[in-house]
C-alpha cells in the first residue's frame, strides 16, 4: 500500500494523492539511470498536483502572496528508475508539531510495485521576500482540513 | 582556429572570448553522452563570461533594467561530449544588420582540437517586462565598441 | 515553410500528433519564464510520445539497436511560457529529401491558442556506437508509412 | 554535528577540499533563486573535483569498474543563492562506521561568508551493474589514507 510513510495511520486524508509521469532521456545520466537530483523535480511535480487537487494550486497561493520555500529535503534511493519508466509518486502532507508554519511533504516513488525512492521535503510559509509569514486564517484552516494529517500522526 | 564562424573576417574584436567548463554526470544522458539541450546552458555560461569580461556582467545590465531575452537558438551537433570532458566554448557577437536591437552570439564548443558543437543564439534588448527596448546610449556605444563585429561582418 | 502542422493540410499522417505537459518551477528561471533550453526537453517528450503512438516507442527501437541521435536543433521563441502553464506540443515528421537516414521532427508549442515556440530537431539513424546505420527494412517501411510526410511536403 | 569542515580541526585530511562555481540563469527558478534540486548537482561537481584532487578522478574509477552510486541525499537550505553568485563548496568524506562499503560526503555551500546550504550524500561502491562490490584492495587503502576521516570523526 501506498503511503504508510509513518506507520499506524488510519482514516487520514491525503493518503490518496498520487501523480504519474514518464521519464525522458533528459532525466537520465550516463550510468543509464535517472540522475539522483531529478527526483526532487518529480517531488515538486507531485506536490503541485496535490495542491491543485485540494483546490489550492501553488500558482494561486503565490498570487495571494503565499510562498512555500523548501527548507529541507531528503532522498533515499532504493532502486534505479530508467528511461521511459512510468512512475507513480504518492504524497502525504504533515503539519510540523513544533512549528506551526512548517510542514512536511512525504513522497514515495514507484514503478508498478517496485518502490524506487523515498523522501520528503520540509517547507515553511513565507511572503514574497522569503520571510516566514502566517497565511491568511481561512487558507490556513482549509489547508489543515483538507491536507494535513494531525500532528500526532507524524 | 577558433571562430571563423563566418569566413574571411579579420581584425575583429571578440574572436578571443573563451570560457571553459567541465561536464558532470548531471549533464549526460543514458546514451552515455552530454544531453543535447545542455549545450544551451554551456552557451549561456560562455555568454555570461563574455559580458563579464568586457565589463558588463549581465547581472549589472539587469540592475540597469536591460534584459537580453533569447529570440532564437540553433545548434549543430558534430561529435558527442562525455562525462568529465573539459570543454572550451568560443564566442563572438554580431550586431544584426537589419534590426538595431537584435544581435547574434555565435558559439563553438571544443574538446582539445575536436570541434563538438556549433551554434548561436539571437537576442534582443528588452525592458523588465520583456518588451523590446533600446539600451541607454552610452551602454549601447560601449557594447558596440567592445563586443560587436561590424554588421558587414555577418 | 517548415510547419504547416496546422489546418488546411490534408492526407497527411502525422498532423495529429500532440502531447501535453504542465510546466513546473524547475523549468523556470529568475526572469520568471520557462528557461529557453527546457523546450528541447519538451520536444523530446513529444517525440517520445509520437513514436509510442505509432507503435515504435523509442525504448523499443533502442532494444533493437536503433538510435536516433540529434544532429541539429532549432528554436524560435515567440512568447514566454510561465510556471504551471499547460502546454501542448504538436509534432510532425519529415523524411529528409537529400539523405535517406536523416529526418526532421518539427515541433510547435502552444498555450491554448497562443503560439509560444516553433522549432525542429534533425535526427539520423545510428547503431549503438553512434555511427550512421540504416534501420531494418521492415521498420524503415513502417516508419515511412505511419510517420513521415512525403519529402515534397517539406 | 555533521560538518566541522571548518577551522579548528587538525590532523584531518579532507578538510581542505574546496571547489568553486558560478551560478547561471539555468540554475534559477521564477522565485528568483537557485532551484533547490540544483544543489545536488553542485555537490556532484565538488565531489568530482575532490576525487580528482586526490588522484582518483571518478572517470578513472569507472574505467576500473568501480562506481559510487548515491544511496541517500540530504539538503538543508539556510539562505538562497541567486543568479551569478560565486559559490564555494567545501567537502569532507567519512567512512561509514557500520558498513565498510558505505561512505558519506558532507558538503557545505558558501557565498563569501554566508552559509547557504548544508548537506550530504551517502554512497556505496558498486560494480557496473549497480551491485555492491568491494573496490580493489590498493584503491581501498589509498582512498582511506587520502580521503576518509576516521569513523570516530563522524
Amino acid at each position: 500500500m501506498c503511503l504508510p510513510i509513518e506507520p499506524n495511520r488510519n482514516g487520514l486524508k491525503s493518503d490518496t494523492f498520487q501523480a504519474s509521469l514518464r521519464t525522458i532521456y533528459a532525466d537520465t545520466d550516463s550510468m543509464g539511470v535517472v540522475y539522483h537530483a531529478k527526483y526532487l523535480e518529480y517531488f515538486e511535480y507531485a506536490r503541485n498536483e496535490m495542491l491543485r487537487e485540494i483546490g489550492y494550486p501553488y500558482k494561486m497561493l503565490e498570487e495571494n502572496g503565499i510562498y512555500l520555500p523548501v527548507r529541507e529535503a531528503h532522498l533515499k534511493y532504493l532502486r534505479p528508475a530508467f528511461y521511459d519508466d512510468l512512475l507513480t509518486i504518492r504524497t502525504a502532507a504533515y503539519q510540523a508539531q513544533n512549528h506551526s508554519l512548517h510542514f512536511k511533504i512525504a513522497c514515495e516513488i514507484f514503478r508498478d510495485q517496485d518502490h524506487l525512492v523515498s523522501g520528503y521535503t520540509i517547507h515553511f510559509t513565507s511572503n514574497s521576500e522569503g520571510r516566514p509569514a502566517r497565511p491568511p486564517r481561512r487558507l490556513y484552516r482549509d489547508l489543515h482540513s483538507t491536507l494535513f494529517h494531525h500532528p500526532n500522526d507524524l
